[in-house]
């Protein structure tokens, strides 16, 4: 890529980068760790299962995938052992996936190589300017959320 | 989503949630200025594409997705008519994917959407916090690409 073409960059890009570099570091960490049947692809449908259970459907609008593409991913998680598939105790014809205990294993260890790339790059870019950045973050998330209600 | 689990959000989901809310709104913009048959998995791979053309390969690893996968889209934006395979003029017996005219419109209308997103945002958050956010971005993005390259 040119410097020109990085000068060209725009919000959309400058906030995939560093939440895809993420990916790759909790992709590599898991490997390290043992959990070496997942790809990228599921950590986005897995880090969206609600502790209580998440309808398919849900997963793949937070994912922004087709229901297809998430029941693939969906299977795949639970042929691997990570989430469950149980009815949905508010509505016995639907069902819910859940995490299991692996499932729960694999949560906590993607949550600690995040913690990690956290630290590295408070140290990298100072403390204050990652607390400014995430609170800029969640000051835009909240406007977001209130714009998708209204 | 509870508050708890907004407060526990980590950074990863603080960058995913702004980036999905752009690729969102591009889905809704492109729609209504005509492009109807792509979906946001296609994106990922077109913004990806090289003016001079891309491999295959190279999308799939930008993208974080199988080249299987990326090999799928690729072949539904050249149906669509938004790219076309060459020749690589470096490796004849290797393939490229490039932007047609068409695909040159779809980009140039996505980036009048996303520089509408961005106006939006600098007119909630006050120009001098998107200014200073985009800053940390891309002084973030230096540091991973130095990262990368050590």
């Amino acid at each position: 890529m040119t410097q020109n073409q990085k000068d060209r960059r725009m919000l959309g890009a400058m906030l995939r980068i560093p939440f895809q570099a993420i990916v790759a570091r909790i992709n590599e960490g898991l490997r390290t760790r043992g959990f070496t049947d997942l790809r990228p692809a599921h950590f986005v449908i897995f880090q969206h299962i609600h502790p209580e259970g998440s309808h398919l459907t849900e997963l793949a609008e937070q994912a922004q995938i087709t229901k297809q593409s998430a029941g693939a991913l969906v299977d795949h998680l639970m042929a691997c052992g990570y989430i469950e598939r149980l009815p949905d105790p508010n509505d016995g014809r639907a069902k819910i996936v859940r995490l299991t205990e692996r499932g729960r294993e694999l949560e906590k260890a993607a949550r600690e190589i995040l913690s990690q790339v956290e630290q590295e790059w408070a140290e990298q870019l100072g403390d204050e300017r990652l607390t400014q950045l995430k609170q800029t973050l969640k000051d835009l998330i909240a406007l977001i959320e209130e714009g998708a209600k209204s």
